[in-house]
């Protein structure tokens, strides 16, 4: 088995989108942000996410059944950080943007990339974290300004070919 | 149920890594060009890769039950479309760059930003797709050259602050 360090230091080398997931219901509105989002397959249409057992939202996410993945655009650094924070509220998180719901209740945020909203079909544990799955349920597809890459421990914008 | 379609083109949206995953042993020698690739816990360090059961190095990876995540660096897109191009033959895939290997045996690009030498944990069915949960048995961390993203259907790189 490698080292804790030594495998953070790999994967800080992983390149990847920003998005906040979100879930709203009995549980509580939560968001927070995440880099570990993987599609899955398009049959039937599957998202996955892995979320530390030990953050105080997952409860919410595994109570409500549901969540949405609000991938961020090139220049969305400041919002991916205050998801990010530990000392913002929920409230105060969600006070700066606009939110609307698509299906399932989960807020999707109106300037993301893309908002992916889904319902949570499974749950696997695997050491510290659960990867939730979560089958589709509504896409809201936003304008292409370019994507939030996190990579080497810090934000990039990559912006898309229309732009360049 | 969203469509197909829309799904793809959300997904489209989810920039990412490029990686070559590559297997080696009784069921043979495959590379294949992913990035539906995600780091899933440090404790214990494991990783997880989405296949399509309908890929015929699928097999492989199960068979020998062990995979080695090469993630690609800023300007490898044509080793990238070299590992994705099905009418291009495994000897004439690995035959341009050079390939060592770590712990396991699967092959490890030397040029590689990182390489993450795995044992296959579990495996888990979603649809068209398998998850394999890989567990972590060596890294071989290269230089920092910048991130290869894919993103829109394109390669972008994105370079590491140090060479900026």
């Amino acid at each position: 088995m490698v080292d804790t360090t030594a495998f953070r230091d790999a994967m800080a080398m992983l390149g990847g989108a920003v998005s906040i997931i979100t879930t709203a219901g009995p549980g509580g509105k939560v968001g927070m942000t995440a880099s570990a989002v993987c599609s899955v397959t398009d049959s039937p249409p599957t998202v996955l996410v892995c979320i530390n057992r030990s953050t105080w939202a997952h409860a919410q996410f595994v109570q409500n059944g549901i969540l949405c993945i609000n991938i961020l655009g090139a220049g969305q650094q400041t919002l991916s950080g205050r998801f990010a924070n530990r000392t913002i509220g929920m409230d105060d998180r969600f006070s700066t943007h606009t939110w609307h719901e698509l299906v399932t209740g989960s807020p999707a945020l109106e300037e993301a990339l893309v908002s992916v909203d889904c319902r949570i079909v499974a749950c696997h544990e695997v050491g510290s974290h659960t990867v939730f799955y979560g089958e589709v349920r509504a896409i809201s597809l936003g304008e292409n300004r370019g994507a939030l890459i996190y990579f080497n421990r810090d934000y990039y914008g990559v912006q898309s070919a229309r732009l360049e």
